[in-house]
């Protein structure tokens, strides 16, 4: 295995010193969107930055942008980057190790005299997390030119609009008016970020390349069949709807599990039943349905036989169910191209790194609509995120990011 | 079919009379445990017991109680009764229909000049429902001596006690000490009631008998599992504790239906998820579960395959399981002689009722432990109770009246 060429201190300083801002608890950070912590964050790390030899700039939807000259400056730029914001009850690593993980790569490259062919701009993408103002990947949106009506108006708990909230950021909605994205002047972009998920850990593997983002579809269902005592109604006069939407819950699990090479996924997390009472049969049932895929035609057939199912249950237990569709994404593929590069560049550092699917979403998924885009997971405990129990050893970190070094030198070469 | 031996018209005034006080919209009822509205209703029915020609008293633990003297005053008694409280949002016949139905026994039987063998006592017992304190079927247990400890402390919402309520009722909480119930003095229950369920309107008979009160088991379960992200723990990683929930669910349906034949019931009819997102994959669920039988054995092997279910659903998940056992009630069951003799008078007025479990309890059951007890019941529209939908017609609950007064001539001459 060759050395590594980042600086590792570096690089888990600053994780450590960015993590000291919004800290709670020993391990924890809340750092919300455009909040006074955000704006500390955003000035730290623009810092760093400029001591990577960047130019830097704030754009009006609050990304913040280091760019690291090239020789062709007219050439697509190579981006880089992640978020720093935060859940309220968030860890250190999440979108964090992506944005440091960048400065380090370009000021690697800069300090070894590298200047690359493009430009090289590293982006901390103004709230991903969306839990402020309940609607994320904004910054990204911002940049790419996807907003949508109404955005600005959106509140806080506190009423705060996320227009006061950017005015506060030091940013210029008034701004969006004039902005229009520029077809093509990104070449590529390569978001480098935690797992949040279990499966690294149980490969045994420091780090990972995403195939794809995988595209959710979100139900609320409702079921309803007729109350009645738990004592006096026989079973078989029984319009029990929670034994319908049982039937949902464990039918859904048996359709994502019935390929155990898919990564599919599908999950019924939150329910409630009404009268919710011991002695009365449940007359209504409202539950979410969460189901996932990297493969649309196989989303597609798993779809279709959930409703089946739904349409068993129901006529089985004298039920009526609506199905209100809340979300609903489609896959989006990294770059054939970016995988063999990273795949390429890992075996160089001596590591044979997995493929996968993300679940969740992240910056580079509206990304993935202007430019190719790669992706890189690094291993994390428990699959633990969105908690200040999230964590990935520095060890780990260092292979990610050295990865991603690697893999940026040779795209602008 | 014989003519009536009652008096119908008088039946069904004093109930339309008795469900104006407390009246809650067109047809609903609210006349909470030793109320104001409890007490103007007492002293109404108290009225008719006079004038049926009984003679009433109050005991110190709110049962009305009116006597018609027999020939042999040293006989056991004929006990005749129901309730007259009501739920907070309940209807006008449960209860009622049992404790005016026996006074119109009573008094058919004073006006045909007939003196039965023995006392015939017709009770309104205080509290059957118990929704005020918490705990019903006070009165009862107070008549039996089968009161806990605590019972005068305990408040209802307001902070009143039971002791406070009982005395602002006029009755006197330091006679408790003083009374015991004398074995051997009841000879025999009659209870009059509406169904609460849907057999016998779906079997289109006006009334039933009861085969016995059902014993309810009453658990509360935590499974717990492990939280993740909806969208990147894979299917066969997961500790999913709603997945395991589910399965008991669809279990207990399958189970307490397993045999077509028998009463068995079982119902999950209140449930929680934790943290109940719709992203997250639920790590605690909390469900009640409820099954009743008339038959011991039958129930026992149902909870032994209920447990094996439990664990099973929790092995194949990666859960643990606790179970909490709120309430664990044996079936008690009618006297056969009763049923019987009830058989036999119905059919004298063209009936073949059929013979039902009741799955809800009733005065009876704390009844059962001191005499033979014998129950009638009368079909109540979509099985409906607890509300004020509730509804039994003139003409079902004449008839039961009418064999309730023909069982009870048989069981005195």
């Amino acid at each position: 295995m060759k050395s590594m060429s980042i600086n590792e201190k570096r690089l888990h300083e600053r994780i450590d010193a960015l993590g000291q801002i919004g800290k709670i608890g020993d391990t924890g950070v809340c750092r919300l969107a455009l909040s006074h912590e955000d704006r500390e964050g955003v000035r730290l790390v623009q810092a760093w930055m400029a001591e990577a030899g960047m130019e830097t700039i704030i754009d009006p939807f609050g990304n913040l942008i280091g760019v690291l000259e090239g020789l062709d400056k007219e050439a697509p730029v190579l981006m880089l980057g992640s978020h720093i914001d935060s859940q309220p009850y968030g860890g250190r690593y999440d979108g964090v190790i992506g944005v440091l993980g960048a400065i380090e790569a370009v000021q690697t490259m800069a300090e070894a005299g590298i200047k690359p062919s493009s430009n090289i701009e590293v982006v901390a993408f103004c709230d991903e997390e969306g839990c402020r103002f309940n609607k994320g990947l904004f910054g990204v949106r911002g940049m790419t030119g996807k907003l949508e009506q109404g955005e600005l108006e959106r509140t806080d708990k506190n009423g705060v609009t996320r227009r006061e909230a950017l005015l506060g950021f030091g940013c210029d909605p008034a701004a969006f008016a004039g902005y229009a994205f520029e077809e093509g002047r990104i070449g590529t972009f390569l978001e480098l970020h935690i797992e949040q998920g279990p499966i690294l850990e149980a490969l045994g593997e420091p780090v990972g390349i995403v195939s794809g983002i995988s595209g959710p579809v979100w139900w609320t269902v409702e079921m309803t069949g007729f109350a009645g005592h738990a004592g006096s109604v026989p079973m078989p006069m029984r319009q029990d709807a929670l034994v319908g939407c049982a039937k949902i819950i464990v039918g859904l699990n048996e359709l994502a599990s019935s390929d155990p090479e898919a990564p599919t996924v599908g999950t019924v997390g939150s329910l409630s039943v009404f009268p919710d009472s011991r002695n009365i049969i449940p007359e209504k049932v409202s539950f979410t349905v969460d189901f996932r895929d990297i493969d649309v035609k196989r989303r597609d057939s798993m779809e279709n036989r959930l409703i089946a199912l739904m349409e068993s249950a129901c006529a089985e237990h004298g039920l009526t169910y609506t199905i209100r569709e809340d979300t609903r994404s489609d896959p989006r593929y990294c770059a054939p191209r970016l995988r063999t590069l990273l795949r390429e560049q890992a075996a160089l550092i001596g590591l044979t790194p997995p493929e996968l699917m993300s679940g969740p979403f992240h910056d580079a998924l509206i990304m993935s609509y202007v430019c190719d885009y790669g992706m890189i997971f690094v291993r994390c405990k428990d699959g633990i995120s969105h908690n200040p129990k999230e964590f990935s050893s520095e060890k780990d970190i260092a292979l990610g990011v050295e990865l991603l070094y690697r893999t940026a030198l040779r795209l602008t070469e």
